[in-house]
């Protein structure tokens, strides 16, 4: 461990400075992939430091995915590092977003819900905040209002009027730290432990998650082509005071709430006294005609809560999300947001009105949505010429992920099981559900899949899986 | 209303441009406080719009405070903004922190929770935000880990360590959006809705408000010169699950959990099964001697709950605080913080953690803990040659404001209603609980006086009020 000269006189703290060596070592060769790094207590010994300092560096050299524990084996500098390009010695370590002690990744082939980033205009993005954040005065340093930023409710607001054919005032507006926070306001302001809950199956786990751990009852609903079956609701879960839907692109099966369909729930709605939560996650993503309008904008009783986020047309990091809730229930809301103190960073509402004011907005939206639309073809294309005889490749008419359907004895769960432990990030369809007959189906997003040589190549990977 | 020449072609949307022209108006002149602006009907029929549109502008316009609402009166130009320095023709529109249909306003004289943001080093904060922001890659823009940036938790797990005697490592540490948010957390992953909780008495109503709304029963226990008197919690409310304490100075009385009554609170939380949340939320901010070490310290038995934030040492309005957990519930916390999807936006939390790792974040307590000490004397002296013959200015040895004791007829309440009503931001001790015998008290912040003539010129205003 030559390298590993501390300079116990420097600012920099002595953990980081042994983080900072060790990534410098891997980084130039001096330490290779597979090299077994000494075990902490011994090092903490050797360089005379509590054992926590060198814990602490690495942690982050962990965290980062430069080195993997390998239990009884110890730690080793990560092997799978060998086939990347040679990392950069000094990047910033902000830039590690994993948990501590998971390893880290980039995206993976077609991860699901991560848009892309790649096209994001990162530069205006930078321009903006730094204007922002030079031009911040103690009086936008105190508390933000809790509902959010009035410029940000206030450009939101006028967003979906244009884009998802909602009416709404910025008072109906409600910024949150992301649709799980969206979600938990719900639970909180108008739901209590007990309750019965909609939600679509197959659909998204991580919804049926925190219902449950808010203390709801989670009723399963079928879902067709015309997306949730009100119906198969009223007769097996009758007494629900809520439903979760995603009328726009159903996730995950991207089929479109039929307008009967629409029309249904919202009767069951305003006779069962029941809420209608609708997430429009990805709505502005359809490819085959304008996006439809949103669920909300039939509702003439009062019980449909919008849920829309920033995490899919901007991007993950920012940890904005809004809800749009009747104008009854406005005062609840307030009440509720100002008890929780929900509302993220006065700097990011900021930076996002501004974004949306300046046009930039709806111009990335455009912009994203030909480049999806481009996206979707080439992968549905390149796939289906590698794994056609397999599965059934067909492009929904929206949403950012392929529904791949599987013709042969393959089942869903095994190929995505081992597609993951190839480094893909492949769904099962049904492991998105409980009720019987899921069909057997690849979930895999398309957003992030540049050409379509890149996704014959991943085709034939999968091939090769199956083989 | 000639000033109201729109540009339908310009990029600017419609609202934006009659919000920019009242206020360029309005700071220019020519609509002079006081005056009356056309109700949001006539405006719009007049300039041939959607009436949303205008009402969009008037909404943003008195959420800044430059129109106020007056019932039959309609809506006027803010007369309060005759009294303040001509207003800036274009400032940003994001610096308006406040509810929509609030009027703005900066912080007023003795405004509780509020840091000297003055001497907050904004060029230095900028500079790491912009660099930050700059630097962002595509990795950084996918959802940031649930639990926090590690780098984030390995700074302050490093400073825990150094400033509050906790011996925690980073995986202890979860990052929340604000104290609240912390609170949130530990009702969701530890109690249930009918679990008891001691909360001190008099204390901080909002934490008494988030327990209520989560279903907890909520048990005042009085508060003595040693702090939590756990005996009177054991009498009252022996079942209780939970206390949630202010050991470093009781908020808001700023008086020391005892030894004595830390070892009894630490001993009950033991036998009980009961959790123990330490909100130190000021710790930092001792004057007489070094900080005590938190209560954290002492557990023996993973009882405590550590509770930290940064709007006091940073500003509010960054939406970041942290929890340091027991090792056993580290588990039970990260699945929370998955389901609930917890942690502000990535960008903030790497800012912060380049202000602490460069040295900046322990350079600013001290120098804050050198400025509110001088404040706290000035503001001390300065309303004790005022009010001395009324109340007892007796500085306390830690916190950011003062508790003056009434000495004559006056109850608090009523005096400090009325110095709301003259623009102060006065609270009366004796609405900060529900138990008997507390007595009239005002409480001052005195982290934004900045001289002894200030101090003496608002005593000047109380004694007036109190004439």
């Amino acid at each position: 461990m030559d390298f590993l000269q501390l300079d116990s006189s420097a600012a920099e703290p002595l953990y980081r400075q042994i983080y900072t060596r060790f990534r410098s070592a891997i980084a130039e060769g001096t330490l290779q992939p597979g090299d077994r790094i000494p075990a902490a207590r011994a090092l903490a010994l050797e360089l005379g430091l509590a054992r926590g300092t060198v814990e602490s560096a690495y942690a982050l050299l962990t965290a980062e995915g430069y080195v993997e524990a390998r239990g009884q084996a110890g730690t080793v500098v990560t092997p799978a590092l060998a086939r990347h390009a040679p990392v950069a010695p000094t990047p910033r370590p902000a830039s590690a977003h994993n948990n501590l002690g998971e390893a880290a990744s980039s995206t993976k082939p077609f991860q699901m819900g991560i848009p892309a980033l790649d096209a994001f205009p990162r530069k205006v993005w930078a321009r903006l905040a730094a204007r922002a954040v030079r031009a911040t005065q103690p009086a936008d340093m105190i508390y933000p209002p809790w509902a959010g930023l009035p410029e940000l409710r206030i450009a939101i607001a006028a967003y979906l009027q244009l884009s998802r054919g909602i009416d709404c005032t910025p008072s109906q507006i409600f910024i949150t730290n992301g649709y799980r926070n969206s979600m938990e306001l719900i639970t909180r302001a108008l739901l209590k432990p007990g309750d019965g809950v909609w939600v679509e199956d197959p659909g998204y786990p991580p919804t049926s998650d925190l219902l449950r751990e808010a203390g709801m009852q989670v009723a399963p609903v079928q879902v067709d082509a015309e997306g949730l079956m009100v119906s198969h609701g009223v007769a097996s879960a009758p007494g629900a005071k809520a439903a979760i839907v995603t009328p726009a692109h159903q996730s995950p099966l991207c089929v479109s709430l039929s307008l009967p369909r629409r029309l249904a729930l919202l009767d069951w709605a305003a006779q069962a006294g029941a809420w209608i939560v609708e997430d429009d996650y990805d709505g502005e993503y359809r490819y085959v005609s304008r996006p439809l309008p949103a669920l909300q904008s039939l509702d003439r009783d009062g019980r449909v809560l919008y849920s829309g986020t920033f995490s899919k047309v901007l991007f993950p990091a920012i940890r904005l999300a809004y809800l749009v809730v009747p104008p009854a229930q406005v005062e609840r809301f307030e009440h509720i947001c100002r008890t929780f103190a929900t509302g993220g960073p006065a700097l990011m509402q900021g930076v996002v009105a501004d974004f949306m004011n300046e046009g930039h907005f709806a111009r990335h939206i455009q912009r994203m949505r030909r480049l999806y639309a481009e996206r979707r073809e080439l992968t549905a294309d390149g796939l289906s010429s590698v794994l056609g005889k397999h599965m059934q490749v067909e492009p929904q008419p929206g949403g950012m992920h392929l529904v791949l359907c599987m013709k042969g004895y393959h089942t869903d769960r095994a190929l995505a099981a081992r597609m993951r432990e190839k480094g893909m990030a492949a769904l099962a369809l049904s492991e998105r559900g409980v009720l019987p007959h899921i069909p057997s189906a690849l979930l895999l997003a398309f957003t992030n899949i540049e050409s379509q040589a890149r996704a014959q190549e991943l085709g034939k990977r999968i091939l090769k899986i199956m083989a």
